[in-house]
């Protein structure tokens, strides 16, 4: 791992000599473009703590996250969210984060937590942000109660200033001055060679219209992964979503169902204007349902309340909900075979945000409408003829019959095994390669951390499969995966929308492969964009010999 | 499902008058083989309720393990374990099962839960051990600290006398009358004649000396499967096993291992002899280490005392170990890639028992130890050197070099995928499909219950995943497993130690993939008999077409 000065030093300097002697004509703009490491611009892409300012170190974790930030101390993300309203800046502290931090991670600076890897929720939704996050820092004990920190005898308090610097995983003492981002011309012009050169498209995962912004700054070609249920925690959706949880029947579901379609709709229509009419995948919902319930006293009574129901009645539907193992359990595409009226509304909304903005731009819009944890051809003929359903009805309704792909990730291994089947069904693929990694080598990445350290001292794992693809077996079964679908309808769109879309090496894997494109967190789009031209650079070296 | 009665006449009629009729010249012997519904043994071999015997119904399960079972009502493992000795005829009764439960599932008569499927842990481990059993019978709620279980307004307390059918999944009040199953001689000739017929093997999963009897009782031809950490949870050993967990080094560890090493070498040498030169397949130690610590206060300060730390050191230990999906976490050669020493301490103690087993039966010995949850042929490689050289200190020691095989397990579908590389250094496959259809299907065993119904009434499984082999993924996961793994080493011995070995549909697609033998529990063996036979006839008759 380089140091965060030295690292942002080099790359920079390493793109201006090489932009400089290809505008002098001492090297062709492929070897400017071949001559610089990919993983290198991650670096040039955030605020970097000042070289020159003192600092006093406190911890170190995991570089999970780069940039550096500073802020006052925070324990909850609800209190960071209410802080950062008020103008404060502040680091959100956690021992891990859940889907229910997200708006506490969106308000913060910055994320520090004391357990989970470089691929724990807290690192992972930090760089999909371009949040800076320290992650995994264990010699810091934290007591939420107490609402301190502690470290050997040294105790911060909520409130207290700290600095992270999310390239090094260190964390500071009080505010250290930092530094900038400054994308020079030379790093543009670089990036506009090296799309030039590049085959494969990049695209980004994006959940919101900040995303998205970002994404077409960081020059994204599309969306290859918009997350709907990212959309179902913020504030005042949260609660009608858990109305649906707990809803008695099918009813009481639709109900609560009707209150999130307009502001679902409102999503959509804000992100399909950003996108001006390049491809957007929209995932219908995937985390089992458990993952929105409260946990604490007083969001039960509110959801008790606006369900009309005793905290009782809360208590059990998570009791009913618990899982053993939540990532193998009732999720997906598995929860709209179950209850469909959740996809149906989900595509309502698609299909109605798609109409306003053809209305009011001109412009033609087809969304790519994506089903999660597809396991057989027969759960996607269910639900498409439902998704139709709903398209007949939006047609009926508005007069202009909605124009959309349907697909399906790649994420479990028996889809992949199966393609030639699912692609009867299926207009696209996008290879989930977090979960396929998950399934395929039997790893958990919340709790693989306990021992994937010793597998990379050990020479098992070159590097962590969920950073860097495993090219043997989960590899092997998107390239099955890809053959096989193509088999049955040539020409199949296929794509990766897992972490691996903005790591170098499984970029190369992905043009090799023949994807049509990778789709990752906005701030590595340059990053896929490097490394996807030196991909096509180098096949077309190994074509030339 | 056939009712049990109706079932069980219909069996014993119909070998009666397929053996008859084959005596009779009236068909062949292979007709009287291809006409028995290998499935419709299973009633035979059980105690069934006595058909005039009057009934009160008290709710209705899952038909989880077949036979009838009466006794008193007791909520806890413990308990029934206390009554058991005393001669006291018990059902266990809990809202599911875990492994702490086993020596209380095992001096039951007959085990009812009111949660979890065909393929929970109770339906699993009553099957096994031939225990009958009713899972999942979720009208019946529980109420631990009160010792009731309800259905409407009716109370039964624990002491209460119940029965079971587990061939029904009917539950009833009081003692119904039972009959033993009675295998008449035209049983035994048709399982004759079947094995004159069948190709493959036939195995039985075993863990105990009396698991071992019974398989060879019930024609098992070796053990495929014996599970050792089934003899960790024994009283006497669960503390010397925790003790190991929550020592602070590698010393401790060894320490605890030390006082396990003669217990084990004692189960391996009982069950050698008992198996008198046929193969036996010894997994290592598989489950997460948290499987094995206590929850309750008064075990824990057990535990605490036993290991010389205090009750605080207990509870941090398992709060270190917990995971959020331990089906992909910590365990299997994870655990001894982390602490060799426990996978060191059990290959001494095969070794040893072989030694002691060759010297008092004058018998070569030569077990297969098999290595489980390996995904990479590096993990394998470690792993046989660390035993190799437990080999070579026995020799040292004893004189003799130990002989033996060491295998894989093949239940990831990455393990499956690089078949071709584990056969480098694995000698023989053993396919888990238990854990091979939970990573192919991304679907938990213990969470799918919530599901799984919906999946069969729309028609997306055909049949429950972890009864019957899903043949096109899991399937073609062994298919490509075996052709990959014999690419590399010809004629490497493969079998199947799931579930499904004791399914007739799966047995056919074992024997269609060439693999050399089926395992599966004790009283199963009949049935995988008798499918093997009509797997081999219907092979051959479409080889005469």
């Amino acid at each position: 791992m380089l140091q965060t000065r030295t690292g942002k030093r080099t790359a920079a300097a390493a793109i201006r000599i090489a932009v400089d002697m290809a505008k002098e004509g001492l090297i062709t703009k492929a070897q400017a473009v071949a001559r610089i490491d990919p993983a290198s611009l991650d670096q040039l892409l955030h605020p970097t703590l000042d070289p020159k300012a003192p600092r006093t170190q406190l911890a170190r974790g995991l570089p999970a996250s780069p940039g550096a930030a500073s802020g006052a101390v925070v324990f909850h993300a609800g209190e960071a969210e209410a802080k950062a309203k008020l103008g404060q800046e502040i680091v959100l502290v956690r021992i891990e984060t859940s889907p229910e931090d997200i708006h506490g991670m969106n308000a913060a600076k910055g994320i520090l937590t004391t357990r989970g890897g470089m691929t724990s929720h807290a690192a992972v939704v930090a760089r999909g942000m371009g949040r800076p996050c320290v992650a995994g820092a264990g010699d810091l004990k934290i007591d939420y109660d107490a609402g301190t920190m502690t470290v050997g005898n040294r105790v911060v308090r909520a409130g207290d200033a700290i600095t992270i610097d999310g390239g090094t995983g260190e964390v500071f003492l009080g505010t250290v001055p930092t530094v900038k981002p400054q994308l020079s011309g030379d790093f543009a012009t670089l990036m506009g060679w090296a799309d030039g050169f590049r085959k494969i498209g990049v695209r980004a995962n994006a959940d919101t219209p900040s995303d998205a912004r970002h994404a077409r700054e960081f020059g994204a070609e599309g969306i290859g992964l918009c997350r709907t249920e990212h959309m179902f925690f913020e504030k005042g959706r949260i609660v009608a979503v858990r109305e649906m949880i707990v809803a008695e029947d099918e009813k009481g579901r639709r109900a609560a169902l009707a209150k999130l379609l307009p502001m679902q709709r409102n999503d959509f229509v804000e992100l399909l204007k950003i996108m001006e009419g390049l491809p957007v995948t929209i995932r219908l919902l995937d985390p089992p349902l458990h993952e929105f319930l409260p946990h604490e006293d007083a969001e039960m009574k509110e959801v008790a309340a606006a369900a009309g129901v005793s905290v009782m009645r809360i208590r059990e539907a998570a009791a009913k909900l618990f899982e053993v193992n939540p990532m193998l359990g009732h999720r997906g595409c598995r929860l709209a075979i179950t209850f469909p009226e959740i996809y149906e509304m989900q595509a309502r909304a698609i299909f109605e945000a798609a109409a306003i903005v053809e209305r009011e731009t001109g412009r033609k819009v087809e969304p790519e409408v994506m089903i999660p944890l597809v396991a057989t051809k027969r759960e996607l003929d269910i639900l498409k003829e439902r998704i139709a359903a709903v398209a007949k009805e939006v047609e009926a309704e508005t007069g202009i019959a909605p124009a959309y792909l349907l697909g399906t990730m790649i994420e479990l291994p028996r889809a992949a095994l199966c393609a030639d089947e699912i692609a009867e069904t299926a207009e696209f693929f996008s290879f989930g390669t977090n979960d396929l990694t998950q399934t395929c080598l039997g790893l958990s990445r919340d709790d693989a951390g306990k021992f994937l350290e010793v597998y990379r001292q050990k020479g098992i794992f070159a590097s962590d499969p969920f950073v860097s693809i495993d090219v043997e077996g989960v590899g092997e079964l998107v390239r099955l995966g890809v053959a096989r679908g193509r088999k049955t309808r040539k020409g199949l769109k296929c794509g990766i929308c897992g972490e691996h879309g903005g790591d170098p090496a499984s970029v190369h894997f992905c043009a090799e492969v023949g994807l049509d494109y990778v789709s990752c967190s906005p701030f590595r789009v340059p990053v896929a964009r490097l490394a996807g031209a030196q991909a096509a650079l180098k096949t077309a070296a190994v074509r030339a010999d």
